[in-house]
This record gives C-alpha cells, sequence and structure tokens, in this order.
C-alpha cells in the first residue's frame, strides 16, 4: 500500500471537496452535498453546464467550476460513475431558463448514470441534453457505437463552451458546437508508472523496462506495451501515432494541450514538452495554442497525453476568453522553436582578463606566486590527513590540483605577472574553474575580491585592504565567522594582526608578526564542536556551553564532541596560514635578491 | 533506476529549458546559452531581478521569468548551483540603469557562486545586490550564521519584488522590502516520499511506515521521522510546529502558500488544502490570501510544504498585482470554511414518487409483476451460468436481487398498483438504488423512459410506445445495437414484432408472436465474438468477416473465436426475453381470471 495525504478511506472525496470549497468562495456544495460542487452565483439566464464523473482525475471536473467554465461538477466515489440522483441533484440545483448540458467522458457508468439523470429531469419539465466526449485514440474504430474513451480533450470542450454560456449563447448554439469540439479532438496517452488508489497498491504492475502506450485514465493496462525508450522517441512515437489517427497534414494548424496525469515532475514537463514542440516543427504543422499543465489526472500516474484539435478561429476566441476556475491554466504564448546551445558554455580564456591596474616587478610577482604553489604541492599529504579527521580527506589534493592548475596557466605564459589586479582575477578564474565545489568558489571569492582593492599603487597599506576585503566576502557569502573552525580563523588573525602592526608604524616586521599569528590561530579553536562547511554553527555562547560538555565528556561519559575529530586543526585554517608564510618567506627571498 | 521522461542524463536541464522557451515567446535564453533565461523584451530602467540555483525546483526559478516576476534565471545542474560565470552572464544580459537583485535560496553553493558573480560584477561596474532567502523552520537557530535553508517563501518574495521592478521602484526600495518579506516568512516541509534523481534512485529511503519531517528540496533526510499517519494529523502536526517557531497568534492574519514537492495528486492536494485551513479556522487565525499549487518542487518528492508570512497591505498588493509567468499561479479566493456534508445524501424514498398518470386495474398489475418477480429468482441459476461463460457469472444473482427488493417494497406497501406511471418510475429507483452496476443503471433508465409514455390510457399502442422508448434509451445511453449480444437483441425483436403486428391489427395474438420472436433472439447473434458490455463492438460488415474467421477456424486453424463462450445465448439477452414472457403469461392468466 502506498502512503497518501488521506484521511479515512471512505471520505476521500468529500475531504478533496472541502478543500475545493474551502479555498474558493465562488464554489459551494450542494444542500445535502451529494458532492455537488456548483457555482455560488447562480445565473439562471445562462445555459448550465455540468461535468463529472469518478474521482482521481483532479481537477477534472469539479476545479472547472468558475466564471467561463462549469456551473456544476459531480464527483463520485475514485474511478467510479456518481450515482444518477446525485447528477439529478446538479441538474436541479442549476435549474434555469436556459436549459443545461451534461458532459459525459465516455465511460459505460457514466453515460448510464448522466443518461438517466438527464431522462428523469426531461420527465420532469427540464431541459438537459448530453455531450458525450470521446477522444481516445488508442481505440481502433472511433465509429464502434459504444466509441472511444473520454479523455483530457472534455476540459477543451468544457473551456469552449463555457465562454459561449458567459457570452449567452443558447442551449442548441452551445450542444452544436460542443459536438463540433468534440469531434475535432483527439488524444493519446503514455505512462511510465500507473496511478495507485487510495489504501491500494498500483492498478497494474509495470515492468521497469515498459511503458504503457493508449491508456485511459483509471490506471488501466494501455492498448499496447512498449520498450521504455528516452523522452524523445517516446514522444516522437506518440505523435507519430496521433499524426496517422488525426490525419494531420503540413501545414495544418493545431491546439494542443500537453496533460501530466498526475505525478511528472516539472523537470520532465518541460522535456516533454520541448519534445512536442520540436515534432510539431519538425512536421512543419502550426501550433496556434500550446496547453501544458495537470488538467485530467489518473490519480498520482507517472504519464502523460496529447491533446490536438483542428480549431477554427471561434474555437480560439472561446478558448482565449477568461476564465477563473482554479483548474484552468490559460494558454501558454508559443513563440518560435528556438535551437538551445548544448554545449556548455565556454571556459572563460584568462588570457582575456584585462585590468587599467598599475603594474608591479613581474619577477618579484612570480616569485611570490612559485613560493605559495610549491607550498601547495608540498602539503598535500598533511591537509589531506586533516581533512580526514573531520571531512572527506580531500582538501590537500584540492589545493595540489589547484597548483598544478596555476603551473599550466603559467606554463601556457597565460598569467599577467605585471599587472597584479589582472594576476589576481585570473587566479579566481582558475579557482572557479579548475578546482569548483566549496573550496572553490570560496578562493575565487578571495580573490576577486582582493582585485578590487588593487588600484593605483601596491604597498603595505593596499596588501592590508585587500586582505581584509577577501576576508569580508568569504565572511558574508560562506558565512563562517572568527571561532567557526574554518579558514576564516587564519584569514581573521592575519588580517587583525596586521591592522594593528600598520596602524603602529612596525614596518615590514608587522607582516612577520602577523604569518606568525595567522599560523598559530589555526589550532586555537580546535577544541569546538566540528561541523563540515555549509552547516550550522554555533554562536560564542553556544560554543562555550559545548567546551564544558567537552570537560565532562573527558571524565568519562561518552559524548559525540569526544572523538578525536577535534584534536587536530582545521584543514582549511591550515591551508590559509601555509599559503600567507609561504608568500610572505618567498617576498622576503625575493628582496634579498633585490 | 527510476523511469523518467529524459534524454541524455547530461542534457535534461537544456532540454527542460528548451521546452520552456520554445512555448513561451515571452522568454529566451541567452546566447552561449549559459542556461540563463530572461525576457525577450527588456525593459532597462527597472531594476532587474534575477534568481536561480540548482535544477529539479522547477517552475522555480526560470518557470518565474516574465512580466511582473523575474527578468532573468539561472540554472545549474540538478541539485548543482549554477556556476559563478553563468550568474554572471545573467547579470551582464539583464545590465539596465536601475541596478539588480540577486534572489539566492540559502544554499552554500549558491551563496558563493550568486555572491561571486555579484562581486566580480559590481567590481566591472554593475549594481547588484544579493537577497538571501532563509525560510525553513526545521533549522532551529534562524540567528546561527549559515542560516536556515531557503524553501517556497522565495516564490512570495520574489513575486513582491517583481511588483515592484514593474511599478518602477528603485533598487533599494525593492532590496529592502525583499529583506523585509524574507524576513517575515516561514517554511516546514513534510514528505512521504523523497524524489528521485533522472537515472538515479531515490536519494534515501523512508520505510513505508515513516514520514521525513522538516525537509529541504534536495532529497535529503528531514529534521526527524515521524510515523505515518492521515493526513489531518500530518498537517495538525505541520502547522502546529509552524505556530510555535512563528509564534502565530489568534487573530493575526497570514498569508499562506502550500507547495506540492512535486508528485503529489490532485486529490491529496485537495486533502491537504482543507486540512490546513481547517487548522487555521480552528485556531481563529485569518487567512488573508491562499496559494496552492506547485510553485518550487524536489523533483518528484511526494511530499508538501506550508509556508505562512506575515504580510501587511502593500505586500498583499504587490502579491495581487498581475503577473504572467507560466509557474506562478494567483491566490484562490478563500471563502469561509465550510462543512461538508459527509453522509452519503439520502436515499429516494420511493413513496414520495407521484404521477399524475391513469389508474389501471391494481390487480391485473400486481398480478403481471408477480409473475416477472417469481421468474427472475427462478431463472437465477441458468442466468448465472450463461454470465460465466463471458462475463462474471453473477447475471443471474444481480436480478435475483433484484426481484427480493421489489418483494421487499411491494411487503412494505411501498408500490403504487393504481398508477402504472408511478410504478415504473418506482421501479426505476429500486433498480438504481439496490442493482446498481451497469445492469441496474440500465434497467433504472428502461424503466424511467417507458414511464414517460404513459400518459392518458393504457393500450396496446401504449405498451409499444412505452418499450419503444426504451429500446432507444437503452441504446441511446448504453451504446448497444442489434447485433451486438446484449439485452438490446431481444428487446428490439420484440418491439419490431409487436410494431408490426399492431400495425396489421393481428389482436392480443401479437404480443404471444412478439415473445416468441424476443425469445429465439437470444441465441441468434450466438456464434458473435463476445466482449463483455461496455467495450468496443463491431459493425455489420466486421462481424461477417469474423464469422468468416471462425469458419476457418473450424477446419482446424486455433482462433480466439472457436471458445465456447460464443456457442451459448447471452445472459441479458435471455434475461430480458424471460422477463417479457413472464409478463405476458402472468398478463394471460390475470385475463383469464376476469
Amino acid at each position: 500500500m502506498s502512503k497518501k495525504f488521506v484521511n479515512k478511506l471512505e471520505e476521500t472525496v468529500d475531504d478533496a471537496l472541502f478543500g475545493l470549497v474551502s479555498s474558493n468562495k465562488d464554489v459551494e456544495l450542494c444542500k445535502n452535498s451529494n458532492r455537488v460542487v456548483h457555482l455560488s452565483q447562480l445565473d439562471l439566464k445562462t445555459v448550465s453546464l455540468i461535468a463529472g464523473g469518478g474521482s482521481g482525475h483532479e481537477p477534472y471536473a469539479a476545479g472547472y467550476v468558475g466564471k467561463g467554465l462549469l456551473t456544476a461538477a459531480v464527483a463520485g466515489n475514485v474511478f467510479a460513475s456518481p450515482p444518477s440522483r446525485n447528477v439529478q441533484a446538479a441538474l436541479e440545483v442549476t435549474k434555469g431558463e436556459a436549459g443545461a448540458i451534461l458532459f459525459v467522458i465516455n465511460y459505460t457508468g457514466d453515460r448510464l448514470n448522466f443518461g438517466l439523470a438527464a431522462e428523469r429531469f426531461n420527465a420532469s419539465g427540464g431541459n438537459a441534453k448530453v455531450v458525450t466526449i470521446a477522444d481516445d485514440l488508442a481505440i481502433d474504430n472511433p465509429n464502434s457505437r459504444v466509441g472511444r474513451r473520454g479523455l483530457a480533450g472534455a476540459v477543451l470542450t468544457i473551456k469552449i463552451a463555457g465562454a459561449m454560456s458567459e457570452e449567452g449563447k443558447s442551449l442548441d448554439e452551445i450542444y452544436e458546437m460542443s459536438h463540433k469540439v468534440a469531434k475535432s479532438l483527439g488524444t493519446l496517452g503514455v505512462s511510465l508508472y500507473p496511478g495507485s488508489l487510495p489504501g491500494k497498491n498500483r492498478e497494474t504492475e509495470l515492468p521497469i523496462d515498459q511503458i504503457e502506450v493508449g491508456l485511459g485514465i483509471h490506471g488501466e493496462p494501455g492498448k499496447f506495451r512498449a520498450p521504455y525508450e528516452c523522452a524523445h522517441k517516446i514522444i516522437t512515437g506518440l505523435m507519430g501515432t496521433i499524426q496517422v489517427k488525426m490525419e494531420m497534414k503540413k501545414s495544418e494548424k493545431f491546439v494542443v494541450l500537453v496533460n501530466n496525469l498526475g505525478s511528472v515532475s516539472q523537470l520532465e514537463m518541460g522535456i516533454v514538452n520541448g519534445e512536442v514542440l520540436r515534432w510539431f516543427a519538425d512536421q512543419k504543422i502550426e501550433i496556434t495554442r500550446f496547453y501544458s499543465g495537470t488538467y485530467m489526472t489518473s490519480l498520482d500516474g507517472h504519464g502523460i497525453s496529447v491533446t490536438v484539435m483542428r480549431a477554427d478561429d471561434l474555437m480560439i476566441r472561446y478558448l482565449d476568453a477568461p476564465a477563473t476556475a482554479p483548474g484552468w491554466i490559460p494558454s501558454f504564448s508559443v513563440g518560435e522553436v528556438r535551437e538551445v546551445t548544448r554545449e556548455p558554455s565556454e571556459a572563460r580564456n584568462i588570457t582575456e582578463i584585462s585590468s587599467s591596474g598599475i603594474s608591479l616587478n613581474a619577477e618579484l610577482v612570480r616569485g611570490c606566486l612559485d613560493g605559495v604553489v610549491k607550498s601547495m604541492l608540498d602539503s598535500e599529504d598533511e591537509l589531506n590527513k586533516l581533512d580526514a579527521e573531520a571531512g572527506d580527506g580531500d582538501c590537500g589534493s584540492t589545493f595540489a590540483g589547484a597548483a598544478r592548475a596555476i603551473q599550466a596557466s603559467q606554463k601556457a605564459k597565460e598569467l599577467d605577472f605585471e599587472q597584479p589586479e589582472t594576476l589576481l582575477k585570473q587566479l579566481s578564474v582558475i579557482f572557479e574553474q579548475t578546482v569548483g565545489g566549496t573550496s572553490g568558489a570560496l578562493y575565487a571569492l578571495m580573490f576577486s575580491s582582493a582585485a578590487q582593492e588593487i588600484h593605483d599603487i601596491v604597498d603595505s597599506n593596499t596588501i592590508l585592504e585587500a586582505l581584509k576585503k577577501a576576508n569580508q566576502a568569504v565572511q558574508k557569502y560562506g558565512g563562517a565567522r572568527v571561532g567557526d573552525r574554518t579558514m576564516v580563523d587564519s584569514l581573521d588573525a592575519m588580517v587583525e594582526e596586521l591592522s594593528k602592526g600598520l596602524k603602529e608604524n612596525q614596518g615590514l616586521d608587522v607582516f612577520e608578526r602577523a604569518v606568525q599569528v595567522g599560523s598559530e590561530t589555526k589550532s586555537e579553536h580546535s577544541i569546538f564542536y566540528v561541523r563540515s562547511f555549509g552547516e550550522e554553527r554555533r554562536t560564542a555562547s553556544e560554543r562555550a556551553a559545548e567546551d564544558t560538555a567537552n570537560q565532562k565528556a573527558s571524565v568519562g561519559r561518552a559524548s559525540y564532541t569526544s572523538s578525536e575529530s577535534q584534536t587536530k586543526p582545521d584543514a582549511g585554517a591550515t591551508a590559509i596560514s601555509l599559503w600567507l608564510r609561504a608568500f610572505w618567506t618567498a617576498f622576503k627571498q625575493e628582496m634579498g635578491k633585490k
């Protein structure tokens, strides 16, 4: 039995109707229910339009009661025709001067119960006509007397009739037009999984490698089964059959409705829509109106149906007329079928990055970068080990990969060592494109932000401002703060120290000290409860509380905070301190050469 | 691996975007795609509103690009953040005079990639601000720095921003308002089954007796699991948590959005809507606007989320403003929460049926009915056996049940033997209510139609007209014709014979002969290919062809038409002939008594 959002099974339909009338003051239920939903404000001068049948096909039919659509709807039990007396109740409550039309989707039970209601209603002075919709192209012989099953074409039929009634057209006019519309329609469905009734399993089990073609809306088997294939092949096959059965020809025009049978994801519906539209474009058959959505379901059936309709201008005018029923989704505005670029967009070529920034001694800059790159390669194992304690153990490898990507760009002479602003932007792109993931994005963000502070001169203050900006950006978008056991800890400590030293005019020694502080920071918060980046972190007070928990754990109580993972420095914080130290060491060496 | 409507997995997102832009000429894709969908007609004087993130949440975000909503959307791979350069492409293509807002639903990858794009865009002269939506009430501490996850509250936020941009409001005004809206929102989700990625199985397997509470939109586990219960209990629990977290109080007013996570059937959505509305009514908390539909999915997740929002009049005005994006479903018009009558409507009391028809000799009528009832009881086994050959073998029992129901009504003195019109209507109701199904409906229809012909006198001609009318009604609504091996065969033969005899003035002997003919007819078509009632039947020419096939089968070829089931008379046709004979026999006896 599959799980569902239901209460008592026998009250499923009443519960659903309750939801409908409670959320929509335009409609209400008949006195004594009868499972009849009708307009709250009945216009007794226009023709009453009534549809219905078994439940499980929502929004059909009750979801279409509204201005410009149905006057009333009658709901049976799930997949069972409503009793004739309930249909008659719908006729009685909407009885006006202009007569009524009952729309029946062609199934024996509905045909009989709606027919009986019409006969009795007419026998007692009413004036009701019955329009039967039988659009299922899977039934071979449309002229057989029982005829095709009724499917989603009913929605287009009632939409047109609704607009006509709204305009005050007569019973005969609407009846004639409805017949004309019903005859101009054809529908074919395909399903990957049938729906399942509340409290039951699926009606039929479909093998994992098969699909059902030409099915109704009651979870029953289709006309035949076919192998499961890609959406393109499924839709092409479906449309090919529709084309033959409807004798569709080049340059003809059609209204098209793609119907979700219940549980097709929106992502898939986009793909299905695309395949249907592409098929029409390929066949050079024009689409005048395109509808796509959940119009008539088979509970939670994982399938779709396509309805095509030869519509004249009048029919289209009625389709376009406004309607306000909750189930009604108006036509999309079809455009030309445009090709989509399927290749991923070109990777950014870093040699195209430029800036109007100042020039620096290229040798000095290159020397500093070389020092950092060497450090990234050398510390691969150490960082991996640290990361393995709390994360997935690939931090070192990630940065070693980044280092190799930088070396490759350098070898290709792509890096601009003369313009530090350009170089920072280039490094940002390398980290984004080559490293990827959270680390790549954070480093890219760091370099990109730092680049914004490199304007006219590069000196101690510029470097501080660039580091500050990088630190801010990482905190702003990454969400981590000092004490969260991340790269921010090292970065922030370095910035603070540098900031203090520069204010106190300590000269270049301030860098020596700042690197030292950044490096020490990496283990400062090592007893914090560790969570992987991107998850929730604690406030300072909560961390303090956690420290207490740790102390308690140390006297013997088992605790999730007692693992070794909290005793080692964070890999990301360590990495930052290593790069900063490597940078400073290389800088000193280069200055020494001068 | 679950079946899906997809093509090459790596092209899933491109295929879906193709479907969107092909069906909607208001939007198009960026040159080189970048998976950026933007308005075809960009208004460079208004603030650009851009949202996005991983795919699989459709219609969010690309389905909201449209007038009065988003200017552009960026789609990543399924459940993966789009690369920063694609976000930047969206900023570049929509770059105008008024600046841009990036709406980010709060996940690390999105925060970083959108943040990086904004930084780079601003570094090159742009003016973009980032609004982060973090409405997941399942995350305990809203003030933690990484914060709550972003959920369907994003849809209300972008709707309000969209209406403001459409009105020409400034970047700062929209930014301020968006922050205010984002802070006034809370969302909580519950799921029965997680969604599944194309080409993969479900992310997590949820036991059949458990549900996931407080989940995100990536198929990940929720905050906790709870036992699977009825919809009422699930929604009451969910709303209770929301109430506490949002500190909702009596007589406060809220905007409410019920979101289908992907594959909840429309029937269930009706039930969920009802439960949410009932909860608000019970708590005496007012709903100012009610949204329900598929706004932000987790692929084909079988779950829902409820978003509540404290909205001031201005926010509501912006929510109500028109918007034309395909994903946008406007608010329902909530009415009062009305009780639904849960009892089935009262069965019709047949003593209340009356008519203005003529009176007949009650004893004669009673005698005829008794004769028919006796025949119905006596032939139970015979009809069951005949039915077992082609149907489900309960035809005789069905009619015996009807006979007993008639006897019960007779015993209760409910039947009006003096007025044949009334009696026929009473029999119609007994067959509908007691017998049910196809047989019950057809007999009810037959009696109801016959009653329409009983006006001033009852004589041979009246009886003929009543039988004709019954025959027509059964053919009209039942769909069967002569030769289809149904009750129509006997009925029609009887009518034809009676019609001919009355024209030739044969007196009462015509009835004798008509009954004889009706009785013979039952086996006339016995070699026809048998299908149960309600299925497709053949035209005369096709039947002739089938007869040929039979002949071939008789010379040794195996054929589906060679089974014994085609050699026995049809149970329904036989039944009619039995009742008519019984009626005539009883009539003769009663007349003899006189």
